[in-house]
């Protein structure tokens, strides 16, 4: 036996008891006479004594023991002489009558604390000793829970999980696929799925009625920060269901997952059309833990021979509380961020709304007080506040005033992590117009199904059709989407003609789902909820990579074990392919 | 709302409540002046019925339904005029006041029911409707349930549930990998795992103390009737453990996953080397569910001129109970059994015990009465039992009694499918030698300990050594397997240096495992169990086919799909690969 207690759990209670642990040496502190070691484990810490009632052979080991050193100690617990309240087993310690060293350990390239020395770059090459900090493992730790609680909602909820295929048909639609050659096919490949979208609606066909999984999908993109080629959805899929009862029933997950995670009871999921969303907030995913909606302002600014606004199509702003006092150099650094690249503004006019209810706007010598005070009506300003407002095209200018509120958002403070605002967006167009290919795709998947009252408008015109399509969105990140699914194989065949499929290819790439849907297709829905993403909101973690035991980094590399690689010759033989150079 | 009921819950309580439901035609009964609708979903089966207090519009869409068609029907519930007591919802049926077609189906290309008319290959093709029948439907149930209680089991005793990558690096040690070629890396490879060995050791380096994960892995190996090119396992490690600990904690598994999903307590896990599995039963997976254990009969049959067995370097029998009248042809049966080629066994002798104790044997000439006696007493005969013997070398005779024992077992009826007996067979050979490539290969893999007292044998007889290594094996099925794992980094190098690696080719392949033993490696041990093949065991099937949901082929090809499939020259391009032609 290695040992009979964890390092976490003595208490008083075992004062007198005689115990064995095993961990890794935290510290060691040599004061004269006594040597004090904290060993850890997952668990805790437990504070060794080594004092004058050690042995001889004992001191001289304490005295070799390193940082992460693996070792074992028999010793009797007793009081602390002083105690420790902020450590859970910091009223006692143990005093050692036997140690012996499992493993020796090289100095570790960063401290093993919460707060750590080491580099990104760093602590990824060496991820086994990162993930032993305290922070990252309790991440982990998170996250099984977390899938703990999912699976005991759906499992009770009758989901049956399901596992599907890994390798599957390689599809084009959609993102770029990871593929896989096949040895006993050769020339043939499987692809890694992007989502199990086809084989839910097939066990849906089958007559599973309710589905899930938590399951790896892949998606061979270029990275963004928070982007990883493998990722993990909540995927779920439901029969003879209509929108609301999907719904129901993740608003139900949702809140569940938050009572049990969190202890909070989040009772309010409001909803809103994607159009609704666009026209407040400027984007699809609303950050609702504040206001600052943006207000057009096109009808108040008009024809006041200020040529920038004359000639703008639109004209926006939004109420931005407590901000009256900034100064130049902060408007400047405003003016500055909405003309990053990435977000694309142009100008940024500001009005102060003064202590005294007057306004001071940097278009003053265009616009009368009054004017001024009608802008400051529309957007609800308060004295002390600061209106921003800017112009052009309406489709530009919206997404400008949401990143613009975004940043004034976190500026203000506004943006609690330990606040949680969920939201549905529901009535997503069902297509995007791609300028480049010319041609429709879909947003969400070319399985979404139009909203009925739109059917008619795909034949003349489809842009406009709405999907019964609809995303969770918390404190302004997508953490689930999912939609009512086609399952009328002449309307599917329909949408595949929309996306600029020929009947040929249809056939060739989802042939088998039409087929399916021939043999009697129940009505059908689903969502996939990101798993890392939900996982980091909870942890309170921008970025998904440190909810991820191994993730990899922006090449798409695990720096750990230096992969990819390449493979041997006969590898490839087998395979029958041969590398292209490069150049 | 489609459905406020399902198709298995009503009751004679609900006599008179008005419900809603949906779901599949399983049969119509036109009777003249009624129609008979059972009505089928996940859950069960309703009787609809429609006569003449049905409108004739209901008449009239109830004549048009066929089998599979999905629809919704609304009704008032009522008693049975003669009712079924085979089924749940057998004392009631629905007075149908409303009926609609949700999808039409065309005719199943076979009977969806337990007994169905399609052959394998169609049942493939059409997966999704295989699925639907319940036979099928309740293997993938009791999969769900089983994963369920795996998982309770282990997060009560706090284990991790960690996701580890899928795509990982190529190691050549092994099966061979499936390859994921990079695009963001050219002609550089992701491997997908074949388990995550590695990186559960690297978690317990990193101090996750006991980590699990129910996982795919995949193996790019010619495919068997029982083999799959992806499945999933039960994977597990455990830090500061000896085997014996491991063992108890998944002999506690089992019992419990025993108890939740049979009802059944079962107690007794024995123990056995495999050396002595091996003498005993001629393999190292003994099926206890009966004994028919195999004798060494070599002292007692050589020197009686009988040159077959005084050539033979070993003779060894097995006692067959009962089949003592087996007639010329069934012996001679038993004879071709063991001369087929995958057994690869040369003769078969025989001796029955006749009801008064005498026996009668095939090689009556060259031994008398009381030699045979000394057989029967040596292998525990009674009267009425056959013996059956065999010789050759012991290494390929001992297998053919393996063979002729489960061939016995099965014509004897002593392997009741709800019988279940569990074993542990322990002391696995560390090392395998491989004539072809006259080099050691490891018996489990290269991160398996010897066991201490035979750390020696290393360097002096390799062949010889132990290993810390074990595998739960119930009715004669490998469940699970694993090892006490070196977690000192020099012993690690001694390892890779005996399996052939140079030293180059071990820091390429495992550097970062070695290089993570020394920052502090605890000692640590896991298991794996197989995950499909426990469930198919439940579920009583001989293949783990049918506890997939969408399995594929002995080409490793999905039939419904048509996968693997070409992919295009652009996809090719992008991954600078090129085909090599096929002749």
């Amino acid at each position: 036996m290695y040992r009979n207690h964890t390092c976490g759990e003595i208490r008083i209670e075992n004062i007198g008891q005689e115990v064995l642990l095993a961990g890794w040496v935290q510290r060691v502190r040599n004061l004269g006479g006594m040597t004090f070691i904290d060993l850890r484990d997952r668990y805790g810490l437990t504070q060794l004594v080594v004092d004058d009632h050690s042995s001889e052979e004992i001191k001289n080991m304490a005295g070799t023991l390193g940082r992460e050193f693996v070792v074992q100690a028999r010793g009797t617990v007793r009081e602390r002489s002083s105690k420790n309240p902020k450590m859970a087993t910091g009223d006692v310690e143990l005093q050692i009558t036997g140690l012996s060293v499992l493993n020796s350990a090289a100095t570790p390239p960063f401290t093993i604390q919460d707060d750590t020395d080491g580099g990104d770059e760093l602590r990824m090459k060496y991820r086994y000793l990162d993930l032993r900090r305290e922070t990252v493992r309790k991440n982990l730790e998170l996250r099984a829970k977390m899938a703990h609680v999912v699976r005991n909602y759906l499992d009770a909820e009758h989901f049956i999980e399901t596992e599907t295929p890994v390798l599957i048909k390689s599809t084009p639609e959609g993102a770029r696929d990871f593929v896989v050659p096949s040895r006993m096919n050769p020339n043939q490949f499987y692809a890694l799925p992007q989502s199990p979208q086809l084989f839910k609606q097939l066990l849906m066909v089958a007559g599973f009625d309710r589905y899930y999984q938590i399951v790896k999908c892949f998606r061979d993109e270029d990275l963004r920060a928070d982007r990883q080629p493998e990722f993990t959805q909540i995927d779920c899929e439901m029969s003879y269901v209509h929108q609301e009862d999907v719904l129901n029933m993740f608003e139900g997950l949702t809140k569940y997952i938050f009572k049990e995670m969190k202890g909070l009871d989040i009772v309010d999921f409001p909803r809103m059309t994607f159009a609704e969303a666009f026209e407040k907030y400027g984007n699809d995913k609303p950050d609702l833990r504040f206001g600052m909606v943006i207000q057009e302002l096109t009808d108040l600014v008009k024809g006041n021979e200020f040529k920038l606004f004359d000639d703008a199509a639109f004209i926006g702003g939004i109420c931005a509380p407590g901000c009256g006092e900034y100064t130049r150099k902060q408007l400047d650094a405003l003016t500055e961020f909405i003309k990053k690249p990435q977000i694309g503004g142009t100008v940024l006019i500001y009005a102060k709304v003064n202590s005294d209810g007057t306004i001071k706007s940097s278009v003053d010598k265009y616009y009368t007080a009054e004017d001024l005070q009608n802008w400051a009506e529309r957007l609800e300003a308060k004295p002390g506040d600061l209106l921003l407002i800017t112009c052009g095209s309406k489709e530009k200018t919206l997404p400008v005033l949401s990143s613009l509120r975004l940043e004034m958002g976190r500026q203000c403070g506004l943006m609690d992590k330990e606040n949680f605002k969920p939201l549905w967006v529901v009535d997503f167009p069902l297509l995007e117009w791609n300028e480049e290919t010319q041609r429709f795709f879909a947003m969400h998947h070319p399985f979404t199904s139009p909203k009925p009252e739109d059917i008619a408008l795909l034949e003349t015109d489809p842009g406009k059709v709405r999907a019964n399509a609809y995303d969770l969105v918390i404190n302004g990140v997508e953490i689930g989407g999912g939609s009512v699914r086609i399952f009328d194989s002449a309307l599917q065949a329909k949408m595949f003609k929309i996306l600029g499929f020929t009947k040929e290819a249809a056939e060739d790439q989802f042939g088998f789902l039409m087929n399916a849907f021939k043999f009697g297709a129940p009505p059908h829905a689903g969502i996939a909820f990101g798993f890392d993403r939900l996982v980091s909101m909870f942890a309170g973690l921008d970025s998904i990579r440190d909810v991820i035991a191994f993730p990899k980094n922006n090449s798409g590399r695990d720096v750990m074990n230096d992969s990819p690689s390449p493979i041997a010759q006969a590898q490839l033989d087998e395979l029958y392919l041969q590398l292209v150079k490069t150049e």
